[in-house]
């Protein structure tokens, strides 16, 4: 388990400041993360590479030359927000693009996606694209909608490389989408990491068993698998790559691979040498020259138990980039020539422009002060629910959501605070406290959140105490925004299967002219039930196939922290009388 | 726990397969170990390190380019043997010494100094020194007793790097020397690590505790403490070690530390990030500036969960070796020159030289059928009985008695079979067993073993049945050569503590005429419960003094062991009529 920490809900920034101070000859910090000591030169693509933290050495662990220009420091399995992989990405920037690689989940989907459209506005060549190299997530049919685990590597590598051969960013583009298509890993788990400041892991496997299939944010294998010997695993994990590569054959026909047997952080180094004697001699057998394998832990999962194999094919230009030489803190390779010109940068301390003031009036003000009473209220309940919320979320996902709850409602709680303390009205709280929540929750549900309560906040205003209509219209626009930009439909088992029904009560009774407060008490009671209802669906979007279907009988994570926080916001309110 | 493997017995065999096929570009292997993949040049002092395997990357994950010409790979967490340490020597040494370092173990010590013994017959200058940074394991007055744990890291490397810049031996050995007094470290364990094929860890740590003080070979810590919160940890490590120079002062006097927080294998690389957070402010609130810290696994433990803080004081010398590059399979730093000429060795296989006859005679090669019919009996009896040698072992050492026991009594009945089957006679057979236990089982029990055998079977003979009076001398002459080679003395708990007694038990009946199988059996009663009586001693040497006296209650394994033997032996003797 995770022993070390201070405050659980700062690991992630005390292992950044630890990390920084240990390597600050390859890395200084910047709001949302980490770029290389020495600033992008000239005619350089900059390669920002990112994702939740939990998996050093990836992804802070390889900036540096060769290697990645800045990585996005999400926390622990939860996707960075859209402003600081924005933030890295424009510190990063040299003058000639930037690539964004993350695995593909969808909250990196989303975070990552938003941020690229920004730096797009402001002018930057930003391009994204997410590592889908996990067989064992979707059939080949699909091979889109696979996750990214330890194929990550390579392809950051080899994309990176290519920047820093001087490619130029079509090139670059296409070397990581050719690595990507050549890539392929098949893991499995023999047991799970556990959260900072939890007391039981993601999940266990039971005895004499392993799950096939692993994840690397504390998901579970996809199937349950007798324990094997390491030459067992060793066949298994072989046979199960090459398999994949006969069914959808990698874009480069060669028998030239590069491999990395990656250890999830539990499973050491010693067993995987083990292992690796038996891989090597199989794909010896099948044809296949090993070009410089990697055995070790590359993409780990704080301290899972469980290891990997990654293969990417290699043609020429591959395996010039995979065996170029590279610096960074935690992977090195050959030797590195000076480049002509060393800029050395210095760091950016993080901190958040000051609020331009708002006009707002007197009953405005008196509600945004009502609103901060709400916050209070749902940060207290989800703080408490965090624990449960992470195991909802763990059945089939990667267990981040309480943590990231907790990290949104209370960045969203302290901007609230302080905008009511500088005088705005209800709508400015909501959009500051939106703001917050995206920016320092990051994942799925903080991009959401975020939108949401900015949608809510726009149409308050700051003038007025709220209406019911105004109320009602305000939920209805938020969960519209969360539908437009979470790209999930109702049914699919996300918490839009708690708003939309909760919107839907707050609409047609407040037409009916009820007072809003008692309605409020009655959707929430709606909200509560659609969420556990959300047990009987199985989720379309996001998750590995076989995951999806091992979530029903499980309500959704978010759907369930919606209920809780609108009952909450209810259990404050006066009842009315009619 | 340990779970990939496929025979536990070959477990470390097989590991070593895989890491030579995977770092084919850097090492070679040769019987022992693994030396360079080039050639030591001519001027060049060869380093070689050392020890049990279960700690990588030490030892043989840092062999290449500055750091070691060669690693000693001995089973796990057990010494490797005279035979493997003096082969891995010899084809590490290039033509101007070897130096040969290991940490301070009792088995280390016996076997590496043996292997130097012999080189030094062989004309090479050989020179051996021991790592005593563990703070922990003796107090400042008997520092030269301290165990080395990830203060090896320093010394290795400061050593390497100097005979990698052309030292001779006189400066190299002055270097490490120098290093060696100027390292110290203090490390906690959360929890013990698991051997391969055993269900448990060696030991567990109660709930909401650390063990202060830890060892590198699943020694549980030497005192018990509350579990803290990272910073606080960082708190204690830092005031432990300064604490321990104010005492002892370096005979650097400097304000320049190399550090290294180091993990044991379960404790992550973003933990050990949020201590070295602390860790580095409290260090540089002290004055000291530190040089290149290294956060990471550089002496694991398996999956021991812990960590371990090293401090080693800089002046100019040390400073440019601990920053020179190094390229190895596990620890690269900067840029490599290539050495004018470099040649390419070739591997050696293992295996050993056929066995000179020796003339036996009709009667001696019945009595070695026989012993082999013993060896084969006492086998079987250690196998049965390697868990519960192990967990003896393990209440204050690094448990692993069991297997030494059976590694060293397999070696030993096959090269008795051998022997036998090749028509020696009884002296041989032992003498051959002798050396095929030393050679395979390493440790200290494994040295000890094929002295004994060896000195047995010198006194046999290879004529004859041997009689009453040769029996009893024979066990005399193997008791005193372990007298001899261990250095320990009767009352220090070890094996001497039931040999003894029985050897005396030999002698007074056989002088008495009594027939040798009577009183054999009844010498095996007495070893049985001497070896249970050495319970109530505390041992002298080769621990560390905390452990040492936690050690009172629970028996010596080598003790234990002896009397198991010789009680098998006697429950295949026909019981004499007087």
């Amino acid at each position: 388990m995770t022993r070390l920490f201070n405050d659980p809900a700062s690991f992630t920034e005390d292992m950044l400041a630890g990390f920084l101070d240990a390597n600050s000859r390859y890395v200084v910090g910047v709001p949302g993360g980490v770029v290389r000591a020495t600033e992008t030169p000239s005619g350089k693509v900059a390669v920002v590479v990112g994702g939740g933290s939990g998996h050093y050495p990836a992804f802070c662990g390889v900036v540096g030359p060769g290697f990645a220009d800045g990585a996005v420091v999400g926390n622990v399995f939860t996707s960075p927000s859209a402003q600081q992989a924005a933030s890295v990405a424009r510190a990063a920037h040299g003058d000639s693009g930037v690539l964004l690689l993350t695995g593909n989940y969808a909250g990196d989907v989303m975070n990552f996606g938003l941020a690229t459209s920004t730096l797009r506005d402001e002018g930057i060549d930003a391009r994204f694209l997410t590592v889908t190299d996990d067989i064992a997530s979707a059939p080949v049919q699909e091979a889109e909608k696979r996750r990214g685990i330890a194929g990550d590597f390579p392809v950051f590598r080899c994309a990176s490389a290519a920047a820093e051969a001087g490619y130029s960013m079509d090139e670059v583009e296409r070397v990581a989408r050719t690595t990507n298509a050549a890539t392929r890993t098949l893991g499995v788990a023999f047991d799970g990491c556990t959260m900072p400041g939890s007391d039981a892991p993601l999940f266990t496997v039971p005895d004499a068993t392993m799950g096939l299939g692993l994840g690397i944010h504390g998901e579970p294998g996809v199937a349950n698998h007798a324990m094997p010997r390491a030459d067992e695993l060793a066949d298994l994990l072989v046979d199960g790559v090459l398999a994949d590569a006969e069914k959808l054959p990698p874009p480069i026909d060669s028998r030239r691979i590069a491999v990395i047997l990656n250890g999830l952080g539990r499973t050491k180094y010693e067993e995987l040498f083990v292992v690796w004697k038996t891989a090597s001699a199989r794909l010896s057998e099948a044809g296949y020259s090993v070009i410089e394998p990697e055995i070790g832990e590359l993409v780990t999962s704080l301290d899972m138990a469980g290891c990997s194999l990654t293969l990417t094919w290699l043609d020429d230009e591959l395996e010039t980039l995979w065996t170029s030489p590279a610096d960074t803190p935690a992977y090195k390779r050959g030797a590195i020539a000076p480049a002509v010109e060393q800029v050395r940068r210095t760091a950016v301390a993080s901190g958040s422009a000051v609020e331009a003031t708002i006009e707002s009036d007197h009953d405005s003000r008196v509600a945004a002060a009502q609103v901060v009473l709400g916050f209070e209220a749902v940060h207290d309940a989800i703080v408490d629910a965090e624990e449960e919320l992470g195991r909802i979320d763990a059945v089939a996902g990667d267990g981040d959501h309480g943590r990231g709850m907790v990290r949104g409602i209370t960045a969203a709680l302290e901007a609230a605070r302080v905008a009511a303390e500088a005088g705005s009205g209800a709508g400015q709280v909501f959009r500051s406290a939106g703001d917050s929540w995206a920016a320092e929750a990051g994942g799925t549900s903080g991009v959401l959140w975020g939108a949401a309560l900015n949608a809510v906040g726009r149409r308050l205003g700051d003038e007025g105490t709220p209406d019911a209509g105004a109320i009602a219209d305000a939920v209805r626009l938020g969960y519209q925004a969360m539908l437009h930009l979470g790209g999930a439909q109702p049914g699919d088992k996300t918490m839009l299967d708690a708003i939309g029904p909760f919107s839907a009560a707050l609409d047609a009774a407040v037409s009916g002219a009820h007072d809003w407060r008692t309605v409020w008490r009655d959707a929430a009671e709606i909200a509560t039930k659609s969420a556990a209802a959300t047990a009987n669906l199985v989720p379309k979007v996001g998750r590995a196939r076989p995951l999806a279907e091992r979530s029903v009988g499980t309500p959704d994570a978010g759907a369930v922290s919606f209920g809780l926080c609108v009952t909450t916001v209810a259990d404050l309110l006066p009842i009315a009388t009619h």
